[in-house]
């Protein structure tokens, strides 16, 4: 069993080493860029993770984790174009420091050479991690259509809004755990416990986030608070907002949402909003819904409690987290 | 035995009844729309001819056909948005008729759900069929970098020429035979050998194009005679006349390059210097030399000529196209 941290090393380490063509040159040269951003590395971290909680051999999950984490890479850097972000981690995205031919083909490579290397498993588990996998990518290309229409659309619930987050960012927290358990031989029910961790914990982190972008403690969060108000990005909070504002409450914020001047006044309205009407509460209580569904499937599958232990303290962390 | 005609109406048959999941729209739309278009259907028909060169069960491979067609329609689909093309078989293109977005995404999920039909062949066949499709689809990005990096550059070797199309568009037809006779069981030796029959094949496929841009038959061809011309476009007749003009041939063929109006004498003016320096019979050779390579490898394979006739009739209709 290894720690979090030695775990990302590892990952980082293999990343570095990460064996790609080097021309056409603005074909790789992005993506090696792309992978060499400072980042959490979690979703291969997890993978990994899920293959030691089943006593499997990490040298076996390695190159799938490196998938995992190049497949995500694909998708912020195609995300990124088509949010028009102009930075990734505090660095230029591939489009703007390329263009947006190189970010859409360097992309489509990425998520080829992903495919490879999720491929380099056991001929006995190929077809339960492949399968595994493109179902994944089309739920969070899924996801990221529906966030996309969400932006357009006037009425979204809370129903459909967590249907989007599930797939945009959940899913693919639990196929990253069920493929490390896939490739260590977990059963097919405990596989599918650590699935539904992973996807428990991806929506409470997602919903996590959305506090923190009203809430957070903007030093520490590295970022202008508010930036979600300011967008009108339908999260949880504005969406529970709509749902419980009467009145002049619904008229307030109406006028704040047609607004796009007055930056901080708007933040500090809305934030007030959803001081008044307990939303940040009520999103903390949807978040710790997930959070202990999450520890359910964790509780229910057939290993020790010690081999558990680094996953839950992984999970505690993430729902307490400050950035 | 089937005939090719026969086959593509297998293929057509096949692609209408293809269950794709309906929401988001946005997302599924599009790849309803590209796939409905009218299509030669070249690749699938190849990877049934492979299969049944080798006497191997239609059925098996039906799906894997259909994976390579739609892999196919996705890099249209992406290349379309890098070359800002307006429409693609008449029809507007995806990101003129939704956006850009779309066709991204879109696009995206048409590469996973190609490789879900690719994964539908026996356990004892994933890993060869899979590989083959992973490392042809990073070939297909590298060719389609390399033609838009050709559209920088000043100097484009012939060799290299022929390096770019061999991996845009040749090495997909050679992975498409080859990925019927894997289905079919063919020997090692016999699936190389049609890989690299299709793959010569293509070549001499897009010498030809490049030739029937020029001197085919307008009327026949559907579309403006030259448009490679106007677009100084590096095929093997532009590199080899470059090769070949000196003297006042060589400034006359500069000046008209640096030109982009008067179109039609553009086009009379490096079609007649063509003529002069014998770059069509010479772009006839090269492609009959790939033509007669490509013919070696399939006498080479341990079957009946009867079972041949069909891919050597098909290859010879290719060459001695008009459209």
């Amino acid at each position: 069993m290894h720690a979090i941290s030695e775990l990302k090393q590892l990952v980082d380490a293999e990343i570095n080493q990460l064996a790609l063509n080097t021309t056409p040159e603005d074909l790789y040269k992005p993506i090696t860029y792309m992978l060499s951003l400072d980042a959490k590395r979690m979703r291969p971290v997890l993978v990994l993770c899920g293959c030691e909680l089943f006593s499997g051999d990490l040298n076996k999950a390695l190159m799938p984790a490196l998938g995992i984490e190049v497949f995500h890479n694909f998708t912020l850097l195609h995300d990124d174009i088509m949010d028009n972000a102009p930075l990734r981690r505090s660095k230029p995205t591939v489009h703007e420091k390329w263009n947006v031919n190189v970010a859409i083909l360097s992309g489509d490579t990425m998520f080829v050479k992903a495919c490879q290397l999720m491929m380099q498993v056991e001929d006995s588990k190929v077809r339960q991690v492949m399968e595994l996998f493109h179902k994944t990518a089309i739920e969070v290309c899924e996801g990221q259509q529906l966030d996309m229409d969400f932006e357009k659309m006037q009425n979204v619930s809370i129903e459909e809004y967590i249907h989007m987050i599930t797939n945009k960012t959940a899913v693919l927290l639990g196929a990253s755990l069920k493929t490390g358990a896939l490739i260590a031989g977990a059963s097919q029910e405990d596989a599918n416990h650590i699935y539904e961790f992973g996807k428990d914990i991806g929506v409470a982190f997602q919903l996590k986030d959305d506090i923190l972008d009203v809430f957070g403690d903007d030093l520490k969060f590295g970022k202008l608070k508010g930036g979600d108000i300011v967008a009108n990005k339908k999260t949880f909070l504005l969406l529970k907002c709509f749902e419980l504002a009467a009145g002049d409450d619904a008229l307030m914020l109406k006028k704040w949402l047609s607004t796009s001047d007055s930056q901080s006044e708007k933040i500090e309205a809305i934030t007030s909003l959803y001081q008044k009407l307990n939303v940040k509460a009520l999103a903390e209580a949807e978040m710790d819904k997930y959070f202990i569904e999450a520890l359910n499937h964790l509780n229910a599958i057939n290993v020790s409690d010690e081999k558990k232990s680094i996953l839950k303290g992984f999970a505690e962390k993430l729902m307490v987290r400050e950035v």
